[in-house]
């Protein structure tokens, strides 16, 4: 948040957890921008060296780390290692998803745990973590991407709209225990199709409404979580929602 | 469903998961009383011994089974069992809860995830099987049962309203689903303090308006899951709240 | 509510306003089966005729009374009138509906007011006339009828969601005031089409479902508001949706 | 939206309905600052002087008029009055509250619809007419001002809650029929006390968190108005809320 944050000449530092698509990638851009110190993770480091790379090469400062935010070590490691070696974290985004779609009796157990590890269980972790580095400091923000499916069910979706509830659960809980202590929680709700390989792949026709601004830009979407981070403590958003002018919903 | 029961001599099936607890207890009690073959189920069999010899001493049909509905296997094994040697479920109850309170930072992995497989997982487990056996005959009845942190997070409620809203997501997606193949699922949200030895220990001011009415009677409770069971395909309701009249909410 | 009803010898009363169309016929139609004295107003009394009839054929007491119920002296007059004449109100429903639809730009503001008056403000005074009556009593059922427009607005909905919104609102806040003076205010959204002439003529595809219960039994509906009233004030329902099994919502 | 605003040297236009408060005028001189020509209107124009003033001192353009929102010809006169005299509207912002808190048997008929006609029907014709002129050019931000009591009836606030969501239901329906226009129409939700002089006076124990941040600072409201205006068209918010980070909700 501007007006509380450091005066030091240290960068603030910026974790996007679920740094290696689209809207990750986006965050971790804008952010670094901003003059930030970005720390992009994902399951593998490899992937994110291209985002790394451009990153730098724009004169930002970024990079790529490995974690498997599903298990607890990892997370753990990774913000004590941010804070010893990178600074003191002052934003947190958790932005991992796991879109599935299996009809109720075609969804095995292994994929609905699996999907909650992944969405639901991680972003506890991350949240947890980022709550205890940014208490005793009394400041920072956590913000989750959340989908359609986190406010409600559909044919096909029990798994995947029951992680993303179970996520919207966190960030609210989250967000009425900590917004007292000074650390700003927030949820997006990111709903319409993203400018991605995969959309422009699998739903062609969608895509071609790109020319028409149809599918939500992954840097408008960072724009939105930018401008979240600058709202100064005595105006939080804790909820929104973001999709393209022409969908239905 | 009524209209739509079978015509046979053999009386009809209803399955509560959670039968453990006054809820269960009183939903098993009802069913019974109107005439069908109850089977409750919680992780020992032992403890439904009361409930089941009451039943049967009120000439009731009922079993007390053992099943952890954690677990897949016991879960598969324990529909087999019943479809087998009970008859063809009608009615099946996931009543199964895990209310605990815990600050984001003192709440360990191990109580995220134990939460979530009590009150959402096995849900979703007993779901999928439910509308498995149900499928092919093109009707039954699953409910669900919720709490106030189905609707909304709190402050300390990180695990538990996780796990509840990923059950909500898991009812709505169901009843999408599956409501035009004929089966009923429901989600009731019980918002208040329900009349068990629980609530006469630790909140004996709460418990002493039960004389007021202020408490939730489960044989109330019990009356809503029948109320909806009786509900004719034409007019299904997929979610309710359920409180006392002097509940501040 | 059964547990509290007066012992007395004389009939039960419930109002229906809006008894008009075929659901407040139903409701009125099934209050009397049980041994109620039923007061079904609309505009203009002659309509109600045949709903009256029909009820005072099959053995049951009704009056088809006349009221603009957007006249706060008609409404007053009414409720004093059924207190004199009939009886102590135990059930007052509010069933008056308005649906139009009408893009923005061509929504006059006439029809605005006029949807607004007769769907929402209209509901007020008779929920707030009902509170006046039943409040020294400390008991008693009012009921608004909802739609899937009271809960999401639409293209072409502002008029009717407008009003449907504002009359939730009404309900909501008289439930929170009223229940703890054992008062029993509900809300039911009714999501779907139902059967009547309107349907049958406009709608006749959708219509053609009802052999398949594809469209709202209005006796089902009725059902659902007996089924509400029938609660002990320990368990209340306070908001709950109705639609046939096979509408996709 | 910044990406289609008009090229040509004449400002772009804002007109903000009810600047006579905190947030309205926060609100007014954001947009003057922006370089926005600035049409605040209010009952009477008197009371405008002074923001006036203020933004034309600071080398604002600005303009104070007088319109009672509640009267269709006044605010059809408004509509055309600025597009001829100042330019095409770009931005039409809705913030006319009407809180009131009355007991239901204690609402008066007169107070419900003066409510109604403030806070609802304004907003209705307000959000009408910017349809109309916004509509050929496929572009132009509506945003309308809630409150808490826009989601959620309270004790009290029938004739409140009632109004504010029957604009939130305005909001909905003309963001979804006009969004695929071209035209962004998004609801605030404002939950928190704001800086004004009423709270000051009416809750100084509230009023002293402002040194800690706990009340809303209106220029912080406005900042939020700022950036939806600011969002591109494929990724627009449509809801969002607003409090203070010590509020409990």
């Amino acid at each position: 948040m501007t007006t509380h944050r450091s005066t030091s000449t240290q960068p603030s530092t910026a974790l996007i957890v679920g740094a290696g698509d689209a809207t990750g990638g986006a965050i971790a851009r804008r952010f670094a921008a901003e003059g930030y110190h970005v720390i992009g993770v994902r399951r593998t480091a490899e992937a994110l060296e291209p985002l790394v790379n451009e990153i730098r090469a724009a004169g930002g400062l970024a990079e790529g780390w490995a974690c498997d935010a599903r298990k607890e070590d990892q997370v753990i490691a990774l913000f004590e290692r941010i804070e010893r070696e990178i600074g003191p974290l002052e934003v947190v985004v958790f932005n991992i998803g796991a879109n599935v779609h299996f009809g109720i009796t075609d969804t095995t157990e292994r994929v609905f745990r699996k999907v909650w590890e992944m969405a639901a269980f991680s972003g506890f972790l991350v949240g947890r973590e980022a709550a205890r580095v940014m208490r005793p400091r009394g400041q920072g923000s956590i913000f989750f991407t959340g989908a359609t499916a986190s406010l409600r069910g559909g044919n096909g979706f029990s798994a995947f709209a029951s992680a993303k509830f179970a996520l919207r659960a966190v960030a609210q809980s989250m967000a009425r225990e900590l917004g007292p202590q000074g650390i700003h929680v927030a949820h997006l709700v990111i709903d319409g199709a993203i400018d991605t390989a995969f959309i422009a792949v699998n739903f062609p026709e969608r895509y071609a409404t790109k020319a028409q601004d149809g599918i939500l830009a992954p840097e408008a979407i960072a724009a939105a979580y930018w401008s979240l981070h600058q709202q100064p403590r005595n105006a939080w958003t804790h909820e929104l929602d973001l999709r393209p002018w022409s969908e239905n919903w």
